[in-house]
């Protein structure tokens, strides 16, 4: 199984894409081939002593962090993006993993890269720690305003990555809203309930934002505005507390263990809320599997990245979703569905 | 200036309202007539030694914390909620604080209540801390699905009540997004940034949830959804670091003294994110100001609604709120404004 991988994506680039990638041919017998820009790659492969067999494929262009998606889309046609994204649509790769520029990776993909039968739309999923193991959240952008008929098929999606992914054997699945009952929620929710009721999922009803944290959710289906900014909302409220323990430890000089402890243990709950340095965010629904990483991956974090392209691959995710898809049928209306 | 209490609201009633009016008419010469069943008032009241002249209105239901709204608003037509409503409705009182059943107190207030002059409907406002400040969010689960002229509504009450109580001389108001950039976010956000660019408030444009926390704003405004997640977000991720916090010092029983201090640290900075044990929700847009507090607030967290009630009075918030929206002529499609 080939998997690309975007040399010139991150903040490390190429550094940590190129070490993350002989990382995982080592450690995982990958096959990769990293795209961008040769001379930049090859210096960086010099760098590894004794570097296992890694492909380079050139690409001229490399894209922003903060580049807009749009005019990346259209200004950079010979980014790393663009080429890998070409590659997966013609299934001279099966994955793509890359660091870069989020909003453009997923215009990009899914411009060029055709969705797998049934879907609609490609989703963002993330995986979130939570007090018993971990918690997918889907969407968490590509869908800004979707139907609620997408939202069942984020339920789909979601819920066969955590089976195949993460090991669990029948995932609970939650729709995000604010408040328990069927009746709450925005027209989206209420419709996308009914929907998602009648489906084969093991299906929750309505959580809350804590059942993501207590894990009493495996998969919390979600608008990706709302997945967004529930995610943005984590990230935020760790960094401030963060800054917080600083600030209340700097004031007790003595207590420097006890600064350590509890700056140590957030530090790395930080590294899992901070989604994409923990296996990555997974853009599920597009041809093969696209993983997005953190600007911010370490090698190991772009490693694990790969590891869990080859895992969705070698477990079929995406021929098992289309199947549970096929015994949909999700009307336009998206009220019904028959086996 | 009279102000009704519920005084059979919250975890602790009518222990801790009684005793939080019995405070403010002590500290702060406010003028409380607590509302609820009277020989439970009583009751409490006679645990006070030398408590002040505080009235007491009768009445007969009590709504739990966790009945359905739709069912309290029909079948306990004698709640103390119903009966403060009326009272506010026909100006015997000027304000109305409750740690009862939130969803309850939105649906009475507003069904009984009128608006005030321009406001379609009332929405609720929390005040969130931020490393500079507080940070006011408007709303949080008063409108599910609003229309964009509600939300300048609300900007320029959350702007007024940041003014006016939080003391900012000219507040920076954000539209709730998922980017900076004007093109982000649903429909919704777009159509409201339009109509917020042409509105006298100092709008910033699009802010991310990192801005509440960071005080890049003063004033976030967003749909009460969406506005409900981030709460209920930030509720969760603090509840999940303060376990994680446990846990981690209590592998290492030693470092007691850390513990402590962070422990410390966090509760506090619970007390403040868990919103209403901060001075309450306000209610704004309604006739009066109704203040909801947390369900577990302690007398001084009502006493603090009270007085937060009380300012919003002696600033006439609600005049210049009404004063502020006669400049603006919203039509029906909200998407420009005359002087």
């Amino acid at each position: 199984m080939k998997i690309a991988v975007d040399a010139m994506g991150g903040d490390h680039a190429p550094e940590h894409p190129v070490a993350g990638a002989i990382l995982a041919a080592r450690e995982l017998g990958a096959e990769v081939l990293l795209v961008g820009q040769e001379n930049r790659i090859q210096d960086a492969l010099r760098r590894h002593s004794s570097a296992p067999d890694v492909s380079i494929v050139h690409a001229d262009d490399v894209i922003g962090m903060d580049e807009p998606p749009a005019t990346a889309l259209r200004r950079k046609r010979n980014s790393s993006i663009h080429i890998a994204a070409k590659m997966l649509r013609d299934g001279e790769v099966e994955g793509f993993v890359s660091a870069g520029n989020t909003g453009a990776i997923m215009v990009i993909v899914k411009l060029y890269v055709g969705t797998i039968n049934g879907v609609d739309r490609p989703a963002l999923a993330v995986i979130l720690p939570s007090r018993r193991g971990r918690t997918v959240l889907i969407d968490v952008g590509a869908n800004i305003d979707p139907k609620s008929h997408q939202l069942v098929e984020f339920g789909v999606m979601g819920s066969l990555f955590a089976q195949t992914i993460l090991g669990l054997s029948n995932p609970r699945v939650g729709l995000l809203s604010i408040g328990d009952e069927a009746s709450k929620g925005t027209g989206l929710v209420r419709s996308a309930h009914s929907a998602l009721e009648v489906s084969p999922l093991n299906f929750l009803g309505n959580v809350e934002a804590r059942d993501i944290y207590s894990g009493n959710a495996d998969v919390v289906v979600s608008d990706g505005f709302t997945g967004n900014v529930v995610l943005k909302t984590s990230e935020a409220v760790v960094e401030t507390m963060l800054h917080l323990l600083r600030e209340e430890f700097s004031k007790s000089r003595l207590n420097m263990v006890g600064a350590r402890i509890a700056r140590s243990a957030f530090t790395s709950y930080r590294g899992r809320v901070h989604y994409a340095e923990f296996g990555g965010a997974p853009l599920l629904g597009a041809r093969g599997l696209s993983v997005i990483c953190h600007g911010r991956s370490s090698a190991r974090a772009i490693m694990n990245g790969i590891r869990v392209t080859m895992e969705y691959g070698r477990h079929r995710v995406n021929d098992r979703i289309e199947e549970m898809l096929a015994g949909l049928v999700l009307d336009p209306n998206h009220e019904r569905k028959s086996q």
